[in-house]
């Protein structure tokens, strides 16, 4: 494939199936040599705390913090970094953090309670976090929508305290970044990274208080920190190669599409872009844009590695066969670039985000339609949800029983843990009976 | 403490916070022996499917079946054994699974969404997972209940397949967890179990479809099996032992208190049973129906292991302290043994299941009042939630511009766009600028 710009496929081809597995196959190396790092990464943090951070940042980061203290961006400099971007920059990012709110506020979910009619109370309680970390990656790749789109569903959802922890390499300061944890409400911003900021929010040290969920994109040493981690505290899902599949009835402007599958073909080289048609002579027009708008491009260079690597366009015999494949990707972007898309929507199982119609390119919802960028990857979405405010809020069960409510279920829970043989659970349900055993 | 039937503490003892943190430490021994076992089971499993597990199941379970096909249980054979237990099992059984139904219905999400006022469409699409997997632990500990309860929500969300997989151990059947299949709308019921289980859930063989998420609990084959396929498959949590903590004023009768500390402790060694009360006399009362009922208990030797292991009887100022410690403790199951426990409920921020008043012991939520009994345990309340309906929907968000509101959008994603470098990004959202770029 080394010389071709993209494959080229169809669902008619001899092993077919076989072929798009093996495009679509994906599986996240795990290193060794990473996982022994982190792990003694993580335990010098457990067992020293900041003594640990202030020497890893040394280390990792080539700056030299003069005490914890150092560690943290005081509020006026987070202010000043608000103020002093320019202003179309602050506007934008005002506008999208206004409708990432609006959008994740129709998220939030009420406890709610019912009682039946010997007055037991049945129902669930929600609560928020109370403590959230979020982990934003350092350097040249420093994402300010990405502090929007996991920040903004937490403190939606009434997280009391949201920790941003960012390496800053050398002392670099991404002012956007800082400008948009500003906007997003982020309640302290830490300069640690890596596996070390990891442990310092997982167990805590003596200044950064131990948080109850860590989310947030990492590099290889903060994915694997997160997995050792699992358990003792929530986490996000640790993201795959972004995707995007693209299912087009011929009708739409070919450059916008061939633009759209670079949009993300060009995160890295590992990207997935996919576009499905029914129309043998539309792809052949998007291969020529492809063709056309690669050399233009900034990012060429990893637009055409993702492409000729992971990408595709491939030719489906109609609209029925294309959705069918799609639920079968359940890719983390779905583009209905079609008419009446919504009419499509009771057909589409599994997808992280489905953007409907020409108009909707992924790149809006990127940045500002509202809905969360943070998706399921590599198929997930046949089991996982974008990032909400549901990720930032938990449930407890109540049970309240009427004496009259209890005696019933009593006679029910008696019989059956018996049957389990678990008898303690017999006798403390049979202590309330009524007029039973309950002296 | 060897000899201490359970111990006492007080939150006015010195080194009491310390102490807590001791008695609550709890963290799930990874070990390497077994991951290398279960690494090498999974292979296998992948790479020979159906012949893997029939020699498996030979090795681990110790009877033959003489083909895939006999690792299935026949529909016939799953209905006679809800034919021939017990009448009065099969109505315990029958009014816990409709009324474990009836709470989860209130569980399930609904679709949403809303139209901006230049035709933009925003929301979020509900759909089922497809198919779900459910690991049932084989021989004397298998517990029907845990059918019910992982099952029925399952179900209720929608889940086409629900494929349960239970090892029977040189052909041991447990007849009362056949009938719970029945009862709870299992749709497959399959005699495997192990890691090799796990392996055909998560990767597929011949005669078995790959699920989407695995749920339910296991021996720690099982439960390291889940952390291996982590990722590919959705799964529950990764319980650590279960654990109450009572929070009583003092006016429960001692006997009921003790029998609710032993309905933990019955358990295993490893379960944990906390009593706070403001009521030193109370908690000697307590501590005196311990030593009375301990040695009529049926399993008194797990029961006297686990509360001088992990048990305590703990002196609090008052309520407002109880909760606080509450809130701290996390615990899976919290009963308050109070008048008026409704009142305290907004000061309750972190439980698993919240059990309230004189007359609602855990048992009776373990069985039959309808809120799920799979909970977070080891603090992980702080975090997570019962299991539920939400547990296997998952959502798609909804983004369909006009061409009016795509275009507002793109001004906003192109300027951010461009502040993170990712022009592809910026000239896909241009392209739909009214009379803009688009040629």
């Amino acid at each position: 494939m080394a010389d071709t710009l993209i494959r080229r496929m169809s669902t008619a081809d001899v092993g077919f199936d076989l072929a798009l597995t093996t495009l679509l196959d994906w599986e996240s190396a795990s290193n060794p040599t990473v996982a022994e790092t982190v792990a003694k990464v993580l335990a010098k943090v457990r067992a020293e705390g900041d003594a640990a951070l202030l020497e890893f940042t040394r280390q990792f980061d080539g700056w030299e913090p003069e005490s914890a203290a150092a560690l943290e961006i005081p509020r006026s400099r987070i202010q000043a970094a608000l103020d002093n971007i320019d202003v179309d920059v602050r506007e934008a990012l005002e506008t999208a953090a206004e409708r990432i709110r609006a959008y994740h506020q129709h998220q939030c979910q009420e406890s709610w309670s019912y009682r039946e009619a010997d007055g037991t109370l049945l129902g669930q309680q929600i609560t928020a976090l109370e403590r959230v970390g979020l982990y934003v990656p350092g350097g040249k790749a420093t994402y300010p929508s990405s502090v929007l789109m996991n920040a903004i569903p937490a403190k939606v959802a009434g997280v009391d305290e949201l920790i941003m922890v960012s390496p800053t390499p050398k002392g670099f300061v991404n002012e956007m970044v800082l400008a948009a944890a500003a906007i997003a409400g982020v309640d302290r911003v830490l300069t640690i990274g890596g596996a070390q900021a990891v442990a310092a929010l997982a167990h805590g040290t003596e200044s950064i208080p131990k948080v109850d969920k860590i989310v947030g994109p990492g590099n290889i040493y903060v994915a694997t920190a997160k997995r050792q981690v699992f358990g003792s505290v929530g986490l996000d899902m640790i993201a795959g190669p972004s995707e995007i599949l693209v299912i087009c009835d011929g009708k739409t402007d070919p450059d916008w599409i061939a633009m759209d599958l670079f949009s993300q073909a060009e995160h890295d080289e590992d990207a997935q872009s996919i576009l499905l048609s029914p129309d043998a002579a539309f792809l052949d027009k998007v291969e020529a844009s492809i063709a056309r708008l690669l050399p233009e491009s900034e990012r060429a260079e990893i637009i055409r590695q993702s492409l000729s690597a992971r990408g595709a366009l491939i030719l489906v015999d109609d609209m029925d066969e294309a959705i069918s494949l799609s639920n079968r990707i359940a890719p983390e972007h779905l583009e209905l670039s079609v008419d009446n898309a919504e009419q499509l929507l009771p057909n589409i199982r599994h997808a992280g985000a489905i953007f409907l119609g020409r108009y909707t390119p992924e790149a809006l919802g990127d940045y500002c339609a509202g809905p969360n960028h943070v998706l399921p990857t590599s198929g997930t979405a046949r089991f996982s949800s974008p990032l909400g405010v549901y990720d930032f809020q938990k449930r407890s069960s109540l049970i309240g029983c009427s004496a009259a409510g209890a005696s019933e279920l009593a006679k029910v829970a008696s019989i059956l843990a018996r049957g389990e043989s678990l008898t303690a659970h017999a006798r403390s349900a049979e202590y309330r009976l009524l007029g039973g055993e309950n002296e």
